[in-house]
């Protein structure tokens, strides 16, 4: 640990620029030191370089960070371990944080400290990153008071520290797209994930139907039950739709206009072989690493449209400004249970455990929540 | 020769629906004979199934047809012969005129005579059918005067006939999905096709860059050549873009906003490699028979958009009401000698030979134009 947290200073000490926050941070403690507020010693998950995240993230602990006079330092409560954060340490994205790095990127914690130009929080209000960024997954986090959200206290934590990431991909993706009427119907796959639950939830909202493909498992029938009980019309395995026309699988439902696609390969084509003429697939992830094949004829003849999806490109677009109405509309459904997906909470000190279960190691889990 | 006309007739005698007016409207001759005016026998390329159209066409004489009151009956010039046409006998479209049918899409001819509720049109004018539809290859032709276009008489035949389908779609593609500015560039494949050709020219009017791809061919450097002259800035062969980077390939053009697939396969990859982030594909074809892939990662951190583009489609939509000025813009450029292209015209009554040109079973040759 005492090198790690050497390494992590010593390079800190060398940079200049100060994007993120988080652990950069606390270069300044050695120049400002005593001139201004300063966050209690944080413990934080970092990253000095990328790879698999159980080989190298560590979790140490960070001196004290200036508190300037925009700056809000929040205790965090929550932060779920999300897909994209593991992508993000292993880093297959095209933007990273500069290194090392704390890892986690959404969350929700209580205002402890501020600094002297903030007027909109209070000590002990609820709030979470607004737009998400890089380094939640640490115990005190000092970020200027216009990247925090406020939010609702009867929402329960669990749910306040994940809706920033899925259930916005979830919303923006059936709101942003195609005009979307009651008794007009969706189709997915990986249904199973946070996003493929929320989908499911807020179409039945909209009186919206949902065509719900998973991947062929054990134990797939009572999946589909689970799925079905949340709003879900229809639910079919991968190896189900492996036919050349899935009109019979529609049941009463009309074709669909848009689908969504976060596995790629033979799944993203019966994602397209359920959309009707003129519809549109939006990609969002690709579990199975394979690419999405199309054919002329389906370009051609039947008109489809495919485009990917893309939270942080809509984080920086003019969508961004409406993003906190959709955080607390999600929140309000979640505070009245309309909203929910299974979570399993883990104490920050056992995070190596909940990694591991967040990267498949230990079977099939819920969604990992660290609790600090 | 005989046998055949016989069966064509027997069919036709049989169907009640008269959508295409070529073939069909000769079963009025039996009911309505001498009641009304009548068109000249015409000699026409007729297929009676679907399959390969050297093996499924015959060129044979067709009865006269009634001229109704709103009809007006066109002695053809020229018509070509276009893949598309192929495709169509191929019975490969999902739309399909009944059987038997008439071959030929597009063409131009002359006025010959008219029903008396024709106001628009006199004896001698030159009109093309717009839209487009099945039929044109036969000497006579009687359609609603709605369906004939009247055009300027100072255009070159071959290009007044090939107008419709091509050089629309190219102006289609490149001012109806993107908007694009002087100095921004486009990428396509199939760079010597008709639509190749007139993007290329179309596009540098417009002051924008085109990005060309060819396939590899035995003369490669002249086909480069030639292209350039057109207006091609870049000029590539597909071998040539195998690579995982394609930004040396640019010179110093921007990354271009929109690209054009008619090939599908690597040569379709090579087109999404040059687009830049945010940018558009549109398939108009699928010369190589292999499907359009797409990686997960071009689809959301690149947020490309791929479309199909279908001219039949636009022209079931509400564009279908500028086309016909669309036409007369690229009518006026073809007599300008702004926008050409190289062609063969061909005698009707060598039809076999043009057809088996232009199924390029007699190695490569200029687009074959019926002349009759």
């Amino acid at each position: 640990m005492a090198s790690a947290r050497t390494l992590v200073l010593k390079h800190l000490h060398g940079r200049t620029s100060c994007y993120f926050n988080s652990v950069r941070s606390s270069r300044m403690v050695s120049i400002r030191a005593y001139s201004s507020k300063l966050s209690p010693p944080s413990k934080g998950v970092v990253y000095e370089q990328h790879g698999s995240p159980d080989e190298v993230t560590r979790v140490i602990d960070l001196p004290p960070v200036e508190i300037k006079e925009n700056d809000v330092c929040v205790k965090m409560l929550a932060s779920p371990i999300n897909p994209s954060d593991i992508n993000r340490i292993q880093g297959v994205y095209p933007v990273r944080p500069p290194l090392p790095a704390v890892g986690g990127y959404e969350g929700v914690g209580q205002v402890h400290d501020f600094g002297s130009a903030v007027k909109g929080l209070s000590i002990g209000d609820l709030v979470i990153p607004s737009p998400p960024s890089s380094g939640a997954w640490q115990t005190f986090v000092v970020k200027e008071e216009s990247l925090w959200h406020k939010i609702d206290k009867d929402v329960p934590l669990e749910f306040a520290s994940t809706v920033t990431v899925n259930p916005l991909t979830a919303l923006l993706m059936l709101d942003d797209f195609v005009t979307l009427n009651p008794g007009d119907a969706i189709v997915q796959n990986g249904s199973t994930s946070i996003v493929g639950q929320c989908v499911i939830q807020l179409a039945k909202l909209r009186g919206v139907h949902s065509i719900n493909i998973i991947r062929d498992r054990a134990g797939a029938e009572d999946v589909k039950e689970r799925l079905k009980k949340l709003g879900a019309d229809e639910v079919y395995t991968e190896s189900q739709l492996e036919v050349k026309n899935v009109n019979g699988f529609l049941g009463a439902l009309p074709e669909p206009a848009l689908g969504f696609n976060c596995v790629g390969g033979n799944s993203a084509s019966s994602v397209l072989k359920f959309l009707r003429q003129g519809g549109t697939m939006l990609t969002y992830g690709g579990m199975s690493k394979k690419p999405v094949t199309v054919s002329t004829s389906a370009f051609i003849f039947k008109d489809l449209t495919l485009r990917g999806f893309w939270l942080q490109n809509m984080m920086n677009s003019d969508r961004a400004v409406d993003c906190r109405v959709m955080i607390d509309y999600l929140l309000s459904l979640m505070r009245d249970r309309k909203l929910k997906y299974e979570m399993e909470l883990v104490p920050f000190d056992e995070f190596p455990v909940a990694l591991d279960k967040a990267l498949g190691k230990l079977g099939s889990h819920p969604k990992q929540i660290l609790k600090f």
